[in-house]
């Protein structure tokens, strides 16, 4: 299967391809798009649609994205918001199953701890996904976190209905 | 020339198509797209793209949409940015531009007062636009209360640069 993991913004989306297949995750691929401020806001939006509809015909299976949550800062919380939209909009259009996850779950997914540090995460994605050095920059580590996320969901998921159980 | 009005919103998205011809504004059509909130958002994002794809055939010269503001409600904000993200891509795909106007503005385009309250846009819009009744529902009254703002900025604009000045 695979997924593409999206951590939504104007200026720059992190993005990542992970292909999980029996029981093992790899990155294929991972990054971050990017518009230039100069750029007014809807040819922004346009141009994250156009980068992505690339990144899209890869057809992945599912879609798991950075849910919203209460920023700091508003102003860029809903920028992210109309990121989040266009992105949302594509699924739609390709018939991808979209899934949110949060930071903690995010966290919790990968490190095992809910609150843990980006430093951690990334150094844990490494390990565990064999790369050769620290995945950057950090939207596309954030990406690649949350793909990461929703293949370690979806195998659980999968062994609970296979009547497998969990072992506690 | 012809100015679309949007009111962004998921489950409700006020539009509003406003003629400007010699000076006089003229309500073309205005309404409420509407998504069921049973649905999953990126299919609400897709309905409202797909609704709005209808109404941009009218070919709009301009889009004047409602900027994004402090609301009290942070995740009816977000929903609403999700929705704006949706409308600006359509936008910038049919390369029409985009002009944002808080709601004070707005107001005192239409009223002459920024704090107006919601009834009375309503029944300046009723009297200016010479309607047979209030415009309802109140986005579709938001929707065409931005269009009419912009019709007024630009005519104001026209003026300036036709060298007319400004009688103050």
């Amino acid at each position: 299967m695979l997924i593409c993991g999206i951590d939504p913004g104007i200026g720059r989306l992190g993005y990542a391809l992970l292909e999980q297949k029996s029981g093992k995750s790899r990155a294929l691929q991972f990054g971050c798009l990017e518009t230039p401020s100069t750029m007014p806001l809807p040819q922004r939006l346009l141009s994250l649609y156009q980068q992505l509809t690339e990144i899209m015909t890869a057809q992945p299976a599912a879609v798991a994205i950075e849910a919203l949550f209460f920023n700091k800062n508003v102003r860029t919380a809903f920028s992210v918001a109309e990121a989040r939209g266009v992105v949302l909009l594509l699924c739609a259009q390709r018939n991808i199953p979209v899934f949110e996850y949060t930071p903690p779950e995010v966290k919790m997914a990968v490190v095992g701890y809910g609150r843990a540090e980006k430093r951690q995460v990334q150094i844990m994605l490494k390990r565990t996904l064999d790369l050769e050095e620290l995945p950057r920059p950090d939207d596309a580590a954030d990406a690649l976190a949350i793909a990461f996320c929703h293949a370690q969901v979806a195998q659980f998921k999968q062994r609970l209905s296979q009547g497998g159980g969990v072992t506690v």
